[in-house]
């Protein structure tokens, strides 16, 4: 039961997919992107996300990219990549692919376009088919801020008793729904939180990492808030969440893949530019985001 | 400038996909509902739309459905292929091959994966960069249903100058949306209604036609809608319309494609299973969706 | 069946409330209005209803309101008095009450602060209940934007079987849903709009009237526009119907009952503050008022 | 400065009114429940909210309430007075009122009749004007769920500025708007959760303590999970949170105020009807609500 055995526990940044002005890829700042992530507290990376801009990319870019990010990503970090696809062949197919690709895990984003129709029925049939198909352990993804469906509690407690999913990302900040997925699934199975705004919260229900953005950007500050309250030390824990909630709510939030990409051009990654239908930032919002970071002694 | 001189005047069905039960396409079974359909009072075709699944599609499949589509319409009728793509640079890219495919006009519906970031000005300058590059005309297809973007009036008046972007489908069933957005766009830009519940309010505003799920089943009712208001028949435009009202809240809003698909299969064309993530409809939904054909008078 | 006997048949102003600088009622200023008013072709006034601020007045006040502009209507016009109320039994109480202060009919918005329980069932009972003690004929209120509650069409059609209940005034500009209605209710049931931006489309489903904050200030073009269609001119009832859309939407929609008062006063009527925590309309806002009131000839 | 000055750490019961099966208030069997919880772990009481029913009581039998609970609760308790009205005057003139009916603080949620218009600077200037009337703290009271009002951050800010506005009861189960109002207000500015399924996140970001409908039937619990926060226990004052939190969706949230009544009445309150247009419980819920009031050890 592959499902049960991986350990999800920690920090993992969704890495952004690195792009020139011409749109196209480039592998090889994304490759140095790793090697500098490596030398940082996470326990992994997931491929192929939201931030990854996935739904820009075709099927075999996002397997290259796939296969950048396996290759250099250092001995012990878990490399955990996307197979979100509309339709549930599709994503079981891709799922295999991405395994092939290097992945040690899949995480596949609820089917989005045809949501009055994602029923509870219809998302456990699409995740069993994808998970009997799957040579790696599975992740439920849920993120209703681009799909517009939130998976029911019910169905994730369903899912959590199939033997190859191991757990779930939950995007809401919603630890009502975290705790009560705690509550109802099978012991053992993963919650992982799905913003840094609400990382402390939703490990104190019983989260046991995260895949966050600001993970890219901030793994140190992350990472000792986890180590804050995995000690006990809960006042600790809270400055650290506080202290990263605004810039969080900045980069991530209101600027969202641009404002993480133009965040991590001024702190010696490379951001460059988004694809289109995504636009870039502004002047003006660059240097709001640059007085964020210095606000949090990320730069000097 | 092409996109001013393309009439959209009429009754347009966006054709299922016909899938065998291994979720194969069925392509002479497609073609065959062509030709019946080429029998019916309609001005053309939609291939690739919501209907048509088209984000359950592999691009190839995508275009095989379109060539059969160009391939069997009748001389006259107009065939519109949807271009629609998450990232521009592919939309763009597949209107120049839905164009090639036989398309007389591309449609493409609003980007959707990244709601929160799809502003006036991401969608002004998604559009303005596929209608640089299409080689036929181009419709903006709003549907925020399953988009969760509802484009704003002022970016469709913006893009109505453009000398290459025909018109919109409109499918919110808002009468006060549509009469706005005549009122503010440019003379001659074409607004389609998008379903059939709220044609004949459409039409009172200014619509030219619609796009209309129901128009697959029941293309002459649709028809009669139509002349009678053309005529000034208000009255009889008005029987038409509410006769109409219940079966289309059944067969396309409550079960959807799989409810459209099962209602096909009872009148002789071929309507088959949808590809998961959908599910199909239970024995109990066919037998509602019955009644209500029966209730028109499109079975005996 | 008193109900089944009042037509609604025409337009209808919701009357304004009119305040001094110090939030008091200005009863002689609201007689004077509606003695204007009795000069416009209108077929009667609502009082107390979303656009009197009923919310934000004491009972007493609403009554005093009601019965002053009951005092003061032309005959034959017809008086619908808000009865609205969050207990059902102090709205069964208001009705007996409004009734005695002189309505013709009463009109009752869906309860609205415990949005999440207004069942179809709670709906019913309510109504029946303030139906079953009203001395006159009671219509439904539906308006979404406010309660956060959309009442549904089954709960409506059941309602259409109480003998005192004359009809609904449904606000959405939802041609759809006043359709289904139609189909769905017992014959003779009205349905009258609630807004003059899709007062054409209301009509051509088959509504007898409107409730339209834009009659307090447009009443003649809005009854060109109901004369144009009952005479099967559509294309004059068209252009009616566009001339206004823009009008209605900045003055009752974007500033709403500030933005109107504003209108009012321009046009002569006395229109003066609203109540907190509604806010007044900036200069500027006035300015593009008065700038909307010009382009459709309400102003020299 | 009396807001800065009162103390709201702790857990307080948002009390519900007592009613007799003809809908008159039951005062007798109110100071009876309030005897019983003052045996209770509690900080004391809220009067007039939404579990209260205000928006179904006159003005007069809220005060009548107020007079009972502030007559009969221990000394050291607080009472937290509801003076909700739409009208900002009423509003302010109920906080005297109900100042002078025995409350401690005064509680007053955002007015949500005119959603549209709840604008931030309405925000502010409605909550100004009532706290510059009241001769007690104020606090604020965010209840989206029943009032389709969000207030945003920047207004809470703010208003935390203000002398006699002590702090804001959030009942959004968001911690990181909580962890970004306590980041973004004075310091010393009190949050209170709002629902006992996200008071342990909740606190974890900083909250002082909760307003809780699950206080009235489980305070013990509650205050179980408080001390062991409080004293750094976080493994206990997890488990006390998962314990209760299918408790309180099914209660509180799935059958609201009927739910938490019948609840009351299993263990020896008087729970009793509520007013209509709420509805009560069926005897199936009745019989779902005692399994899970045995589950967590409230029964026997």
């Amino acid at each position: 039961m592959p499902g049960a055995q991986l350990s999800l526990r920690g920090i993992y940044a969704p890495v952004p997919t690195a792009f020139g002005d011409d749109e196209t890829l480039h592998l090889d700042e994304l490759a140095q992107n790793v090697r500098r992530w490596n030398e940082e507290p996470l326990a992994g990376y997931v491929v192929g996300g939201s931030n990854g801009e996935f739904p820009l990319l075709t099927r075999e870019e996002r397997l290259e990219v796939m296969r950048v990010v396996a290759g250099e990503r250092s001995p012990g970090r878990t490399v955990i990549g996307g197979a979100s696809m509309e339709s549930t062949g599709a994503a079981a197919e891709m799922a295999v692919a991405v395994a092939e690709a290097g992945a040690d895990a899949v995480i596949v984003v609820t089917p989005w376009y045809y949501k009055g129709r994602m029923t509870a029925a219809a998302l456990v049939a699409h995740y069993a088919r994808v998970a009997d198909a799957s040579p790696v352990p599975v992740l439920v993804y849920n993120m209703p801020a681009h799909t517009g469906v939130d998976i029911p509690i019910a169905a994730v407690a369903e899912l959590s008793e199939h033997p190859n999913i191991a757990g779930i990302k939950e995007s809401l900040p919603d630890a009502v729904k975290i705790g009560r997925m705690i509550r109802q699934c099978r012991s053992g199975f993963q919650v992982l939180a799905g913003s840094a705004g609400s990382f402390l919260p939703a490990l104190a229900v019983g989260a046991v990492g995260g895949i966050l953005a600001l993970a890219n950007i901030a793994a140190r500050p992350l990472d000792r808030l986890m180590v804050a309250f995995t000690s006990g030390d809960l006042a600790a824990a809270r400055t650290a969440q506080l202290d990263l909630i605004e810039l969080n709510a900045l980069v991530t939030e209101r600027y969202s893949i641009a404002g993480l990409k133009a965040a991590m051009d001024m702190l010696g990654y490379y951001g460059g530019p988004v694809r289109q239908p995504l636009l870039g930032v502004s002047s003006a919002e660059r240097e709001e985001i640059r007085g964020a970071l210095a606000q949090v002694g990320l730069t000097s």
